[in-house]
């Protein structure tokens, strides 16, 4: 027996075996570690602390009864102290603002219809307050929008305009003879629609609108409106619809708003980036309406990390289940006298899964770089941030908008192959991945539709950031920008230093250095986000007034294509700084193999736009093919490994097909 | 008043505007004929006569209420007579055996639960009663399944086998002292599971078992047993389970059997292919087990037909909503004093909806071209077909396998690039895309699982045919095809005329064809496909006993690339052959630009193969990308008339975003 304690390997193997899991749990550890970030013990706390029983809803719930357990789950929760994270500690707050991101990540392993509503309430609902509020709103209303005692929604988009934020119809409209605003809904087209909280749960509102001094439009601004009594009837000249049923999310209660004059006093105007004063006159620090606008919306850019992160962990979990159900799942037989081949063991099935996997790893920790940079930029108080650092925010801006955009669709398409992967059980509501797959789905056009955002993106590219206070319509934009674009004014700030250090350490030709190595596919990225943009550049310069728009939208599939190449680059060099700084090991080995998978298979996508740039050759281009294949066979021996490291808390994985 | 009526070009507009109506008109019927096929009298009364209000249901319904509802529009439709097509006329049937495929189609414009429910009922359920069973089951039970007044369900997969079903462990033993046959469930494994109709209402099952004579194990074969007595109870040694809420299709009830020893007569045995003699002997015209299994098997590809039609019309209607929406829908000014601009007008609008637009018209022409195939091949009495054109079959199944595959990822994907594209409001279930989207999720997986099935494609390219009743199992007939793998034996039957003669008639390198000419993406079609082929033969060809499955393993990204570009190959064919078919004028020409657009998209996607490969240089693959944002501007302006094409029936789009 004592024999069986060492390490020394013995004929039965059991001693190696039990060798070889400690190693395999601390190379988990240490992967989860560096994949949690800054945020381990934050991170292991939300692991072991939220509540299971509330964390999921049962499969089948009707609409009402999923409604009516999200809203009560979101109590819980508040009582349990979750909604005071990201709020000033001055009222009652507590935890910095990256925080808030984080356990809005952890949270996303659950049901996320509740997340969604507690986003709505805490995130947007309390954010808008909290950010675009001052110290009258604080101290009013943000203890009980903490606990939840005060719920409410967040009254940006209408039928007519979601994307185009800078035209809603919503008129609010200052009424000097009272003190009040009087906030109207002139058009169909000016009804608020799809907001959270409203069919069911909001008592105010926070309601974008055109405000109006006189005759003149000071351009969007937000205002706390009282939507329903304490009896949960709707205020006078509120009229508030139900959206009903959608693709997912059912136990959030989207619903719409429309005012008929409805006024509030003058104090409900959230003014810390415009007021009006008390001689009726519009004030603002910042004078451009533009600029005012787009600095209102960029503290709001929280939103956008939290969906993008929240998002990716609903694909860590679906990996986690496709990933333990394919290495059990057995069918067919190489020959009549043999088991059958467990599926993971089929280049098809691991091709499917993981560089779905690999991707998942390497946009954590840009998930992470964002987060990290919204705290260094709006982690102090709101009122001032927007005066400190405004190239840094647009950056940051600019960089959220296409990593959101990434990170949703890859959620979206990893959670569908991971139930394409479970066959007929997969489609099964009690294995998780149909729901997951229909709340996410929305993830793509909410906070910002995906393709407006990589455009917006590529507009942070493009522009010296200090002009960029322009319209957010890209087509305007565009002639705007003439005759200042092709220079990229502003450097990017994280992430840069140790891929490049890689690519420099890597000498000699390109053919020389082995496909798959992180300095190589490192300059390739490099290279094809660099060329990508520069002639979109060359292109955009030939604009005149009269052409912009037909030249812009010409060039539409370039622009997309600059940006996602850009957010790729900064994928991989948030990755890579993560990865060189592992002390040296097998983990740091593993994830530099999950990076490489992660890089080629991205090469092996535009292996076209690689060979016809002659960027690489065609030989290049097998090798990039086959060494993808061996990484996925190399990968697979170790997947209980970085299925662990995922971090998706046991409790919350309740398929059947993986107890 | 008198010109104003006259086709004379005036001033105000209007008579040339009532003019080019008209030619839209006649040209969108035109395309529509083309695209209806053969069918077009049925397919046009199926547009006049499916009753909207059985064929939609209400957005919101809970599981029991859905099923409910679809069980009660099944046997309105039956009263209707929509469960005759394809049975045979003798007894009581009507039309042939494709007019059930095109039928299935039509439906598939309305609730896909109640498609789902008619497949089961009608196709699988009794489609496997008309084909694997003879005279004395058609007579007594064909009547009352048409009529739906019995209902069954089709018992084929098992929790542990789906694609295999080989190894189904159900065991049907046969007791020759009572003249009964024993079902029973020796293990967890070997429970039916996601069964169609099981749930709720399923009086009989089509159950697939190991048939047992002695200790003798003939293999799968197919038994009637009844599940549930008139009263709606389980018959004894039955157990009924419900597979509970799925990601899709709420309205059918799948569910589970187990069975505990449940006798049944003889003649239960569904008897085509192989019964039990007065002797308690097995006996078969067909003496190897695997090709008997196989022949059984081929008789039910009308199931994969369906479900390929019935995606690709989902697919359809999808982007009849989209596109309409897109035509209105305005976003964003291309400078202050102007409009905004129609979504549909931006070029990124315009790559995310045409493209797709293009691949379903084309899909179109190769699932009529597999229908008009199966009534060739099938349309006859049951029971002689297999022994008719066994090449024929073997290669229409493995078409069929192939078709269904790009047929249902297409559609799932169409959709859902819908959905995006109409905004939040595509998430509102009144919008009809989400569900959708979710009830054909399943149709990449049942049928047959995509990846095995396009696997089946390729395996069908590979080996004669004669010596496909070999396993299903791929790797196991690798290593059985060693040496003869690598020459295609069987000619492919249908479509390639067309394509060839085109192809033929371009004269000179590539490089003096314009890119955008269905010659020139013809001939890359070809040549894809075929390269794809060869260089799998010459992989495979190397394969011995002992090597056989990694060498397939190693390859499956080969196999599967090769099974899908020979889709590819026979979809451009169909189409080609039909479009050349057309009278000459502007609907043939329209569908030429339709179908540039479908080849050059594909061709863009693979653009890395196609230069790795020499077959394009880097400066025509560029031109190939022009060419599809140039396509794509040009279309868009053809796209009323191309949506009216779909044939969508407008009774059946009840979307608000379109009203």
């Amino acid at each position: 027996m004592t024999d069986s304690t060492t390490a020394h390997p013995s004929a039965e193997g059991r001693p190696t075996k039990q060798v070889d899991e400690n190693m395999r749990d601390e190379c988990s550890r240490q992967l989860r570690d560096v994949l949690d970030g800054r945020w381990i013990e934050l991170r292991q706390r939300a692991r072991a602390e939220l509540p299971a029983e509330l964390m999921l809803a049962p499969a089948g719930l009707s609409i009402e009864e999923h409604r009516e357990r999200t809203t009560s789950s979101l109590l819980k929760l508040a009582e349990l102290g979750y909604g005071r994270a990201g709020f000033p500690a001055a009222h009652g707050g507590e935890l910095d603002y990256a925080a808030s991101c984080v356990l809005f990540e952890m949270q996303a392993f659950g049901d996320l219809s509740l997340l969604v509503k507690t986003g709505v309430q805490f995130g947007l609902f309390g954010g808008a307050v909290a950010r675009l509020g001052t110290h009258r709103h604080h101290a009013a209303y943000l203890a009980d929008i903490m606990s939840a005692k005060l719920l409410g929604s967040f009254a940006m988009t209408e039928v007519g305009h979601g994307s185009n934020v800078q035209a809603l119809e919503t008129i609010a409209t200052y009424d000097d003879s009272t003190k009040e605003i009087v906030i109207d809904t002139p058009t169909e087209g000016g009804v608020k629609t799809y907001i959270g909280n409203a069919a069911r749960d909001a008592r105010m509102a926070v309601v974008f609108a055109q405000l109006m001094t006189g005759d003149e439009n000071h351009g969007v601004h937000a205002i706390l409106v009282p939507v329903r009594d304490e009896a949960g009837n709707p205020e006078r000249g509120v009229t508030i619809g139900d959206n009903g049923p959608k693709g997912g999310l059912p136990g959030v209660d989207n619903g719409t708003f429309s005012f008929d004059h409805v006024r509030v006093p003058k104090a409900n105007l959230l003014n810390a980036f415009g007021d009006i004063d008390d001689n009726g006159k519009y004030v603002s620090d910042i004078d451009n309406p533009n600029r005012r606008f787009f600095t209102m919306l960029g503290t709001l850019v929280r939103g956008r990390v939290c969906v993008g992160g929240g998002s990716g962990a609903s694909a860590k979990k679906a990996l986690a289940i496709a990933l333990r159900y394919g290495s059990t799942r057995r069918q067919f037989a190489a020959s009549e006298d043999q088991d059958e081949i467990v599926v993971l063991d089929y280049l098809a099935h691991q091709r499917k899964l993981l560089p779905r996997l690999a991707k998942s790893v390497a946009l954590s920790f840009a998930q992470n770089a964002v987060t990290e940079r919204l705290q260094e930029l709006q982690g102090g108080p709101a009122d001032a941030s927007a005066e400190r650092d405004v190239e840094g925010q647009r950056e940051l801006e600019s960089r959220v908008a296409g990593l959101k955009a990434v990170t949703t669709w890859h959620a979206l398409d990893t959670i569908q192959a991971c139930r394409e992967a479970c066959g007929g059980a997969g489609y099964m509501a009690e294995n998780q991945l149909t729901q997951m797959r229909a709340d996410v789905d929305v993830f793509t056009t909410f906070e910002g539709d995906n393709t407006v955002l990589l455009q917006l993106a590529a507009k942070g590219l493009l522009t010296d950031y200090k002009a960029m206070w322009g319209d957010l319509d890209v087509p305007a934009m565009v002639g705007k920008f003439v005759g200042q674009v092709g220079e990229r004014i502003v450097e990017r700030t994280t992430g840069r230093a140790g891929i490049q250090r890689l690519i420099d350490a890597a000498t000699g030709r390109d053919d020389e250095t082995a496909t798959d190595s992180l300095a190589w596919a490192g300059s390739m990225f490099e290279q094809r986000a660099d060329h990508a943009l520069e002639t979109l550049g060359n292109r955009l310069r030939k604009a005149t007034k009269d052409n912009a728009f037909e030249l812009f939208n010409n060039a539409q599939d370039h622009v997309l294509f600059a940006a996602r190449t850009h957010i790729d680059r900064c994928v991989l060099e948030a990755a890579v700084d993560a990865q060189q700084a592992m002390p040296d090991g097998p983990a740091k080995d593993l994830l530099e193999r999950v990076l490489i998978l992660y890089a080629l298979s991205s090469i092996e996508e535009d292996k076209g736009w690689f060979i016809e740039h002659g960027r690489i050759t065609t030989a290049r281009s097998r090798a990039a093919t086959a060494s993808v294949n061996s990484l996925c066979q190399e990968l697979r021996e170790q997947v209980t490994t970085l299925v662990d490291a995922l971090g998706v808390p046991d409790e919350l994985i309740t398929a059947p097909i993986v107890q």
